[in-house]
């Protein structure tokens, strides 16, 4: 997995009309023009957010069809999956040690005695 | 979870040597010499970097220490996973179609003869 892989994909994701983008397209295949109806931006804005997707590999273009739907490409995610998978150890003992926190000023609660 | 959030972890991943640096400080906190020891870039360009991990979050640095280490923080690299997660079934899927295809063919050489 070349590094500049993971750049495209992450700087890809790194916008909230390019993730929605890639969530209309989990629904199935789009014209542009349908990708653009939501959003209040120009087609122009659109093409390149799409131009950033493809160059990512995040999105595919049919060539049979004269409106080339775009349709999503997974793959891409999946290796960013595994590089976050990575520090998943960390974020879950994050969270042990704020539920062990929690826990503690329970108790300490209990033992002050409950008369709210 | 507002969406900069993402946005910020996302654009913060996609380059890599802030990668480099979470990897390094996985293993433990850091100084900022320290952390610039494997790169062949500047101090300066080292603090830029450690900027952009801090304002996603990605990074804590303690305030005792005069070297004031930094430390990973994993939390939002736990809402990019989530994020990511959602399209879990795409990339599963992409996959079982290769797995079949690959079947196929599989199949078709065997049906052809092992004169190889």
């Amino acid at each position: 997995m070349a590094p500049d892989r993971l750049d495209l994909t992450f700087a890809a994701l790194a916008d909230p009309t390019r993730r929605a983008i890639l969530a209309r397209l989990a629904a199935g295949e789009a014209s542009v023009t349908a990708l653009a109806e939501p959003f209040a931006i120009s087609l122009p804005a659109i093409s390149k957010h799409l131009k950033v997707l493809e160059r990512a590999g995040l999105i595919g273009r049919s060539r049979d069809a004269q409106r080339r739907p775009c349709r999503l490409q997974a793959s891409p995610l999946k290796d960013a999956a595994q590089w976050l998978e990575q520090y998943r150890g960390f974020w879950e003992e994050s969270f042990d040690r704020l539920a062990h926190y929690l826990g503690e000023l329970q108790r300490k609660g209990a033992g002050h005695g409950d008369d709210g």
